[in-house]
């Protein structure tokens, strides 16, 4: 392809509402431009990005069995009606209504739809097991679109769908898309991590995140640094350990002290001269309905989807200033555990053994001094509620956890038979037994990992791309200007790099050396080759790679094996090779 | 690919609802599901079809200079009023809300959004002309979605859009889109034919149809059979001559005649004695409101199109029972053009010259004889209102004109300036004045053509698919039973056909002989080979070509050789050559 003639426009500003550093470079880039609000299009080359995360996805979902298919975006009420999720999905899921007045969604996943396929084409034990995927166009009505193609509305999805006879089954294709996902994201060239989530409300049995490390990711991932131990989880799943060594002796009974003014951890903190560590929070949540206390230690964050797991509730929701003060009796700042009428106080566990401790007095300025809950809350009940931090350990094997940022780009789900059941998804076993199926979902974000490829490569002058994501392997700058053999150099080369294989682009454009390097550093294409006047008077051309910045000249004579091997170093520095790259 | 892992449950039956025959064999072969009424699942052979049209199309893009981006299926209302489209579409358009009630479209069409992301990004005549295309999903919210792929409301669609400085840029993008499209269709195998078509009220200066020639098509072409003349249109389009041989003397005044009873064509000729030839037809419109009659020979057909053209309107509707009534003052069958009362007469031009014609007397029960409508009915205009017929003649060499049945799969537009101007994109040519560019836009149904190919290619035992849209060239029957040595050569012509860049199917499934024909023949790939115990006992294996039924006996002692020169005649059967079927 030749710059000249590309549809790639680069702008110098990126546009005001970009807040992170992949939507404003893909859009500096001419990869993407915003359409409304979470709606993007995708230019040539960032659908030609789009497209080679596509073809290494395909290939390693085929390799694991799995078979493609293209199912409606647009989709009818009913079989949503079915699985109750009609109701249940909230808002993010579009409906609409067709000229007959008939009740339809845009697909936001396919669970229904494939369940609805499936049930009326599998009768046998000897159909199964089956993996169905596409990769297709999604929409989901976020409430806050942002960050660029991070958190969009219209995005690109593969979604696979396991269909087994039992829970064995169930386990293996789980496993087979397990290892099909490192494999993607190895060949992606992308620093990831794998990490135990939150299974929740669908009620797998299991359920693993793919993570793109990236200090900008809204996910934490707590992961073991022991060497023997690959445990890594994110914030939801990561387990709390309790730790013995805050465990002290008794204290007396409690006792009322003055705090005025004092509501949050640290006023109180500062005012009594004790560490957060010695005072409890009280949080105060409407849990399906029902007044909820929990309770967390002054230093630690209550982890909102742990105590939803807790409680095996639906819906948690803060109180509202009006509920702290209708349950407690105190204004917001001083309920306390201790004598409080709600209908579940539930603590993290690490209370259990703490003594000593500080909590509110569900009365305006006071607090209880010498709490035990154990002793003092009979009616408590301790689960992990809190959040995992920095001096944490693991807990399989002891070791400190490491905190990190990541992007969660795949999901892999055992599903079980929540929709096989609902929906009457069955299969007749050897002996003529009806059965139900199944399932198991699986899930990569297919536009996001362009993105979150940039969150975790780029620099001051632009993004970086893997080779196998980078809309081209490189960018042949001509620098010929007015010099008809210089110009015709860089064509030989160009064509020469094509002919071995390589998507090359050929930047041929009217323009200054300047805006030609600026591009080039810009759009972020793994190689630059120059061809210049100066470097053919001694026979070389310029060569640089993107990410390291290593530049090297190669000879023209002998060039296809001096390119070769710079070539594969900067696949080296990528983590990737060159042959795993081919089309497999 | 294994049959026994592939995902293609062939039905004994066709759905219930399936009319036409591509419905009911893409239905029985398991290349596609029905979700809910126009919308369909792709099942894996299905999807392979389509991914090989799309493939092709793709390429033959790319080889024109266009560009391929990916627009969003999801799209704001604003920009369909800026066009004026959101009001005049009608229930096509899908209109839905998102939770912010804003209003979107599902996109039928993507002339708006192009224009929007052009008219921000081209500011200069240095950055035309541009061809930018895409290959997605587009809805229509069909009144009566039928035919399985062949009128569906989801579907996948091509579409391009052009953009030049002026007419005479716009014209060249056209021719190269018109090749372009020719070769497509070329290399998909399909017997097709380009026709001029209507460019109705966009107001193009031009535009054709790509035509798919199938018995079954809904629409008729007339094309010339005169060796050195190459004319063909659509009914809309093709102009109907004068011939002169109808043109008698004189008549005498008119005289009304007793009709009892007889209201249509038929029943006065019948009761007259004379040809339909001699009667004219008046028929009464609303046309945008206003009334209209239209009049043309008894034995022709008024086209709906050429009377909204002629008249330059919008909107053209059969005027109601009570209109009629209203606007003759007669009973239905019965209005005539001699003093009738409606705002515009207008006959089909051949009733100018022609005299002793019988009309409507605009009372019940009676009509005029002796009719001369040039004479008799002062305010009528003349235009080409009807459609061709056999025996007509083509309009360029006054050949006969021959009419056949197609299936519109392509359609090449220019525009002009309708959208650029309403949306304000514009340029700044050399002396720095602004101007509107010049647009043309470019479809190609890329579902619809995997239809239409089997409404043009099937027989009793299903569908039969060219090579280069068949989801795999070749099927390897085995029927090795138990013969572990049989199901080994066949896994070994399997590999072999794989190496020699086939993409193949092998039928390995336990089942019968005879299942395994019935299903090869059903789903309709170029070429079977049988491989069995017999064969091998003589050293040969069985090939068919599916499309002529030619088969023949390959030795395996110089397989790949002979092999070779009977897939050549397979894709010759096809008019196609083996060459240009490997990825360009």
């Amino acid at each position: 392809m030749r710059f000249s003639r590309l549809y790639a426009p680069t702008l110098k500003e990126a546009p005001r509402d970009a807040e992170v550093v992949s939507h404003k470079l893909l859009a500096r880039a001419g990869y993407i431009r915003q359409l409304t609000s979470g709606i993007y299009s995708f230019l040539p080359l960032g659908l030609r990005a789009l497209n080679k995360v596509a073809a290494i996805v395909r290939e390693e979902m085929n390799r694991a069995g799995a078979q493609e298919v293209l199912l409606p975006m647009v989709q009818p009420a009913d079989l949503w009606k079915e699985t109750g999720r009609w109701e249940f999905y909230g808002k993010e899921l579009l409906r609409l209504k067709d000229r007959k007045d008939s009740d339809f969604c845009l697909g936001p996943t396919h669970e229904e739809v494939i369940t609805d396929l499936v049930r009326h084409e599998v009768r046998s034990y000897r159909q199964l097991p089956l993996n169905l995927y596409q990769i297709q166009t999604k929409f989901r009505d976020e409430i806050r679109p942002r960050f660029g193609l991070m958190r969009c509305r219209e995005f690109t999805m593969k979604d696979a769908y396991s269909f087994d006879r039992d829970d064995a089954g169930a386990d293996v294709s789980y496993k087979s898309m397990y290892d099909a996902y490192t494999r993607i994201f190895r060949r992606l060239g992308l620093r990831f991590k794998a990490v135990e989530a939150d299974s929740g409300s669908i009620g797998g049995s299991f359920s693993h995140e793919f993570m793109v490390l990236a200090e900008t990711g809204e996910d934490t991932i707590a992961a073991c640094l022991a060497e023997n131990c690959d445990y890594a989880a994110n914030l939801e799943k990561a387990e709390a350990v309790c730790s013995l060594d805050d465990c002290p002796e008794c204290c007396g009974q409690y006792a009322k002290v003055a705090t005025p003014g004092a509501h949050t951890v640290e006023e109180v903190a500062a005012f009594l001269g004790v560490s957060p560590r010695a005072i409890v929070k009280t949080l105060l949540y409407d849990v399906d309905g029902r007044p909820v206390a929990a309770l967390v230690r002054g230093d630690r964050e209550l982890n909102e989807v742990k105590l939803k797991n807790a409680l095996d509730a639906t819906e948690v929701r803060m109180a509202s200033e009006e509920q702290v003060k209708a349950w407690s009796g105190a204004p917001v700042g001083f309920a306390g555990p201790v004598g409080l009428s709600v209908d579940v106080i539930v603590a993290d566990r690490e209370l259990r053994s703490l003594t000593g401790l500080i909590v509110g007095a569900n009365e305006a300025d006071a607090h209880l001094k010498d709490v035990d809950i154990s002793r003092d809350v009979p009616s408590a009940t301790f689960a992990d509620l809190r959040n995992v931090g920095e001096g944490d350990v693991c807990p399989r094997c002891r070791t400190a956890l490491t905190l990190s940022k990541g992007i969660e780009v795949g999901h892999v789900f055992k599903l079980g038979t929540k929709y096989s059941k609902a929906m009457k998804a069955t299969y007749l076993d050897e002996d003529g037994k009806e059965r139900i199926i199944v399932m198991g979902c699986y899930g990569i974000g297919v536009s996001r990992i362009v993105a979150s490829a940039i969150e975790q490569n780029h620099d001051a002058d632009g993004l970086l791309l893997p080779p196998s994501i980078a809309p081209f392997e490189a960018v042949v700058v001509s620098l010929a200007g007015k010099d008809p053999a210089a110009a015709a150099k860089a064509e030989d080369i160009y064509r020469e790099l094509g002919a071995l294989g390589l998507d090359v682009l050929l930047d041929d454009r009217d323009e200054r050396p300047g805006v030609k390097f600026k591009d080039a550093d810009l759009i972020g294409l793994p190689m630059q080759l120059v061809v210049g006047a100066k470097g053919l008077e001694r026979g070389v051309v310029e060569i640089k790679c993107r990410k390291t910045g290593t530049r090297a000249e190669l000879p023209l004579q002998g060039f296809a094996e001096t390119f070769a091997s710079f070539r594969a170093s900067v696949w080296k520095a990528w983590g990737l090779s060159v042959s795993e790259g081919e089309r497999g």
